[in-house]
């Protein structure tokens, strides 16, 4: 059964399995999935559709909150700012919004386009620019395709507006970066406007469904069965540690969330020891001094008795937890994928070993 | 016989004037001068009007350069940026603009607007927000007079534009500060539009004229004559002090350039020493323990042997100057008009004192 519109059930396991796809980032999803039950609550469903359901002319506008997942949680937005970031690209543009869309997938980034299309009676398209969540605006499908991240608009909950035209995609990070930290620390964005021609070369088709998948998969198995082996069979993941957090480091700088998070193995890594280093998502995953996952591929915490993704500003010492990897989108892979979201990218000296090759190196001597 | 144009001769004596107000800051005022030499050359002279000459519609819209001094110094504009943001705030707008303002007097900030008027054949009026320069976009007339900063466009050299439209001002600053600061330091700006009925309540007229009637003065008595006498005389101001500067500690930070200078006395300030402290502009002149003159009061550094204004990213050790002290606009000593520009808003501990009183206290015992 395809689904073709974001109800409340569809809702719960979007919010679900966009976290887990959040890698640790993209926002609480507690906040995000509340504001959405209330928009659909208020405007209805919101219909969900693919590419080929696009009309000829118009913009396909992606829409996100923009900050340090720290700050998203004790800053929320008020919903009219939805509104004015859209419309204020629309009207700079003078061309109509026919859909909206998800920047990244991930808690509050997900949830967010659900409810600017609900309170905007406009479609939401299936289909994100990464697959996942990455931190920096750059990190996305349409800029490897060429497309610019501008005119892009920021709005805060106070009421101010920026408007940006900028020469690249890195001046659009950097003034964008800067405008949200004095807007205090988080903000409403639309950028990355298209015309459904320049959509469908663009963006990766799909993440919407595949987090409901995820989402439904996990929540499937919690009465009996393996919820763990259920995301993995969607995902095609491993598991890369078993372990107890027993150090967080963690600060908000920049407007990112950055920092590590110390495990001490459990079980089959008994004994081992991993450290996490998450740029507002899950960086790299180091087992024994070994990097056993990488961007641009996925590492997701997963709490070892709830099931529930932990966030990077929501991992605390003491929790138990299992640490899973999963391939990135194909695309990432590329050279110019790698260029720009990469571990050299984020600083590291080492080049990128795709997850299942990596991941070798993490699986303990358990059969 | 009234200025009606501004020609190569008038820019001259603008340029020098327009430093006198500029108190320091304004940005370096030969870079400026060079620009708009240019720019009459191409273009022609640009006609210089006043409030009564304006149409009944369409914006009257200052605009400036944005930034620390000492960086303006190293990053000249191309000139491209000028027509950039003026379009940009009458697109945004959708209304033409009928005339260009000075935001601030001060050396580069009375010559761009020169530059911006001969390039987009547009006339200048006679008038600017300050009667000086001050560092902060609220500091003028505008603000006070409840006109918004925004629709404000920014640009920089490289081609990046931000538009902002804020709640409030202060905002504004915020806003536009770190965009500066982000974009290297410095840009270029226009802000406050106004239509031609909100100008006629919200500038302070003839500020142009009065700069050029001031450079005028110094520029006459150069060949014989006194020149601080001349220009004492069209400002009302005096001296504080003369003496030779001693130390200099001047930092650029947060898009401003900030600092002291320290000055000991000659002729009859032997044995004195003065402390000159500065953002952007001079703010304080502090003698032997006593403020002499303070903001919104004019403070400025004329070299004693060229009678040439020093600006606060030109001051140096060994220069031998004279520190003259002037009335500001009246509008500056009303309550609203200290509570944006007074000393209390610099940090200072103490109330304002009108420079005619202060500066009793730096009268030697001459007479």
């Amino acid at each position: 059964m395809t689904i073709t519109v974001i109800d409340a059930a569809a809702l719960e396991n979007l919010a679900l399995g966009a976290t887990v796809l959040g890698t640790g980032g993209g926002g609480d999803p507690y906040i995000g999935k509340l504001m959405a039950q209330e928009a659909i609550q208020r405007h209805g469903a919101v219909r969900l559709i693919d590419l080929a359901d696009l009309p000829r002319t118009g913009l396909v506008l992606p829409v996100a909150m923009m900050g340090a997942p720290t700050v998203l949680v004790e800053k929320i937005p008020n919903g009219r700012e939805l509104e004015r970031v859209v419309r204020a690209v629309e009207s700079h543009l003078g061309q109509p919004v026919v859909a909206l869309m998800s920047a990244e997938a991930g808690g509050i980034n997900s949830t967010i386009p659900v409810v600017a299309a609900a309170e905007l009676r406009l479609p939401l398209l299936d289909a994100d620019g990464m697959g996942r969540a990455f931190p920096e605006i750059p990190m996305c499908s349409m800029n490897l395709a060429g497309v610019s991240a501008t005119p892009m608009a920021i709005v805060d909950e106070k009421g101010n507006l920026v408007l940006l035209e900028t020469i690249d995609n890195q001046w659009t990070e950097r003034l964008s970066r800067t405008a949200t930290v004095a807007m205090g620390g988080s903000s409403i964005i639309a950028l990355y406007p298209m015309t459904t021609d320049e959509v469908r070369r663009a963006v990766i088709p799909g993440t919407l469904r595949r987090a409901i998948e995820i989402g439904r998969a996990i929540r499937g198995s919690l009465a009996g069965g393996n919820p763990i082996d259920a995301l993995l069979r969607v995902t095609g993941g491993a598991i890369l540690f078993r372990g107890k957090v027993v150090d967080v480091l963690r600060r908000t700088e920049g407007g990112f969330v950055r920092g590590t998070a110390t495990l001490e193995g459990l079980d089959a890594d008994q004994g081992s020891v991993l450290r996490l280093e998450f740029q507002n998502e899950n960086l790299v995953a180091i087992k024994d001094g070994t990097p056993v996952a990488m961007v641009p591929d996925l590492i997701t915490v997963l709490d070892s008795e709830t099931y529930t993704p932990i966030t990077t500003e929501g991992i605390a010492y003491g929790q138990r937890v299992a640490v899973l990897g999963m391939p990135c989108a194909p695309i990432w892979r590329s050279a110019r994928g790698l260029a720009v979201a990469g571990p050299r990218y984020f600083g590291y000296p080492f080049d990128y070993v795709p997850i299942e090759e990596a991941a070798q190196h993490a699986l303990p001597a358990r059969d």
